[in-house]
């Protein structure tokens, strides 16, 4: 196992650690409960954000903790869901009297964790409300899902929302808009190599030389099938043509592409995926009203990508664009 | 050989097309000869910024062309210089009639070819400047390199040197500035696994299963020795300590401190190499003024990181902080 880390058990204490000293202008970070918070939360009157999750997906979601995006993120161990005492301390630590808003990624774990922290908030007096991302379509149900996994709509989904609770929303207009951009959002990825959980010590699953598995989950869950390797053009049209076809995207509409790296993938071709995006969906009549490209949910260092498609409309376009300032994300501020 | 990619023979091009696609509204795409320039070059009365050199190594310099740091990049074929009509073509394009100052890597065949493109440009009546980065402490000279090789001050120099050339330095201010830099900054890098030249198919080095190679180049030319794999807290001794003592930085420095990753290297560990860091120059006395965590001046896909130390005074820090619009950094703008 090669990685830059001191010991597999405290690779996430360690990381949070850094982040602390790196961004403590940004944020600050907690421990035992392990927390990242606003350096200025709780913020007076505005609804709070809040997600989390296993380690090992930076950025997400410790990377989006700031203005114009989340309030605080809940980091749980690599691969393994945050627990109840997590939220509830976030939870408490950023409401400023409007509610709280908590962002989960549909895995049977985060679901079931998130909710007790709910409850047990709303046992104290808090209003919480709570959305699950949900916008996956390799696959139904996967080793750790009910239902579709929450991928990368998930980032866009904490910027957008992030920016309607900083511009005054409240908790029942966050709620619609993070359930609209779920709706409106579809993806699907791919991985090139396996990743390896730091404990584990060895990759989570097995690929051949000349393979690659199509519609993989974040966490390196099995996705549609192995194949042979295959080119950036038909990679794209692989992970492309199940998104489109499912919400459907259809001609005439504008969207949000993001291509996202999973962990291990060089940004040069990052870039030439891109530009296989870019072909597919003009020839298809389908508009990129703004982009995203890079790193932002990962697996360790799996190689691969994902794509995700939100359907623009004005109000999401102008969520987008607002200003944004976090250790990951960061324009006009 | 496991890429995202078309064609071995068409990965720069396909990559500078997405470029295009992508960030059309920041920079423009010019083929045979290929450069990257600001959308509103030339900005008349500005000192023209360029750089260039060898492909793979994104985000530089490609990602830097915008408002506040580069106005133009040229990029080579994957590790290997741009050829002079890249950079003459690019000098032309971004005069605005107050000089044009190169960036150059100090590598041999980068330095010849932006020589023989100053001179050309000279030829027809443009007043160039030159500036050569040398700030990896690991070799004296190295494969490709009489003398040290230019790395990741680099990228720290074109945003400081970006910022004067913006707030309407002239081009012998902007080129002591530059030297300035180069003269305060220092690195060196490690890598956990090798890369592969897409058109060589296979890695450019071997590396066993328990070995780093420590004082890595950033093409994987050989740095001081392989060792066995080490920790962090050690990584972080063996790549910091001989920056330390080469400038030398002293107790009372405050320093801008890049933590970069190679390209295949996942944003958790480099967090976890940030906090051994700032444990380390914490226990020397140096103050963290300023830093940059992530994926700026890579190897493909290598795994592993460099250190950069800048010392800091109130110019430099100014120069940092200015506002910046590019595709890989963009803040106060």
């Amino acid at each position: 196992m090669k990685k830059l880390i001191n010991a597999p058990e405290g690779v996430v204490k360690d990381a949070l650690a850094g982040i602390a000293a790196a961004h403590s202008n940004l944020v600050t970070v907690h421990y035992d409960p392990d927390y990242i918070v606003r350096a200025d939360a709780p913020v007076k009157g505005k609804v709070g954000i809040i997600s989390g999750g296993g380690s090992g997906h930076e950025p997400m979601h410790g990377g989006f903790v700031g203005k114009g995006m989340l309030d605080a993120a809940c980091p749980g161990a690599v691969f393994t869901s945050p627990v109840p005492d997590q939220m509830l301390a976030a939870t408490k630590a950023v409401d400023g009297g409007a509610g709280v808003l908590h962002i989960v990624k549909n895995y049977t774990g985060d679901v079931m964790n998130f909710e007790m922290a709910a409850e047990l908030a709303a046992a104290e007096g808090l209003d919480v409300a709570s959305v699950v991302t949900n916008d996956d379509v390799a696959v139904e149900n996967s080793t750790w899902t009910a239902g579709r996994r929450g991928v990368g709509v998930t980032v866009l989904l904490e910027k957008m929302v992030g920016a309607a609770a900083e511009a005054g929303a409240n908790l029942a207009e966050c709620k619609r808009i993070a359930e609209k951009v779920n709706a409106q959002g579809r993806s699907m990825g791919m991985a090139l190599t396996a990743c390896t959980v730091p404990h584990a010590g060895k990759p989570g699953f097995e690929l051949g030389d000349d393979e690659m598995e199509v519609g993989i989950g974040i966490h390196g869950e099995p996705g549609r099938r192995k194949e042979k390797l295959a080119n950036a053009a038909s990679i794209t049209e692989m992970l492309a043509g199940p998104i489109l076809d499912d919400l459907p995207f259809q001609r005439g509409d504008t969207v949000l592409a993001f291509v996202n790296g999973m962990g291990g993938t060089p940004q040069i071709e990052l870039y030439v995926m891109y530009n296989e995006l870019a072909k597919l969906l003009a020839d298809r009549g389908i508009t990129i009203g703004r982009n995203l490209i890079g790193s932002y949910i990962t697996s360790l260092e799996m190689a691969g990508c994902s794509f995700t498609l939100v359907k623009l409309d004005d109000e999401l376009t102008k969520l987008w664009d607002a200003p944004v300032l976090t250790p990951a994300l960061r324009w006009g501020a």
